[in-house]
């Protein structure tokens, strides 16, 4: 389909995709998608990403629950960058166990862990 | 120093960063980073790239003014994303004269245009 072709993909095929918390705006998790992903996700309203090491469809929550239902998806001026504006069912986007990936803050030099995890890793990762 | 070595560069010395305005919570752009615009970005207190394009350091706002002060710098679990909490000069991130470079919303299979330009692009670039 056209929009498809109209993202620049990268030599991998793939497209970087922020998933920003619908709600509170918080930035969730940064992922990635090649085309299959992009037209599941649209289809479907659920975040569907690529999983560069597992190199294979990641449908966001499939064994933990925590599904990405998507309420809006946008394309930056470059065409190469998206972003999703998703209700995080069960508000731990992280496999870590935490809302969001982005839990580590430049402080100085160094990069401190700024929370902690709500839930046991294990049983949320997917 | 340490804090550099930390972050997973891909293959091309980059990671993706996302400014996200710190006061609305709006995603601005995603831009890339080697380590030494991390390193100026921290140094500074204000955003600096890697502009892919002209393989070259990009410090945002030096020639349109529409600087990036950066209140806080992320990193996600798995270190090779970066998130930048910013003050944006100017209010206008895009070099097409938008508040965000994400203008474009997905409408069934279309990519739609759904805000206008603020200022004069010619204006603003860089």
């Amino acid at each position: 389909m056209d929009f498809l072709e109209q993202v620049k993909w990268n030599s991998d095929g793939l497209a970087p995709a922020i998933a920003q918390d619908a709600e509170t705006g918080r930035i969730l998790m940064l992922a990635w998608m090649n085309r299959e992903a992009l037209a599941l996700s649209a289809k479907e309203q659920r975040a569907v990403y690529w999983s560069r090491s597992r190199q294979a469809l990641w449908r966001k929550g499939e064994s933990s629950g925590h599904v990405q239902h998507i309420r809006e998806i946008r394309l930056d001026c470059d065409a190469d960058a998206i972003v999703l504006q998703v209700e995080q069912v069960g508000g731990i986007a992280c496999h870590t166990g935490r809302e969001s990936c982005f839990y580590q803050r430049l402080e100085g030099d160094r990069w401190v862990t700024v929370e902690a995890p709500r839930k046991d890793a294990r049983e949320i990762y997917g």
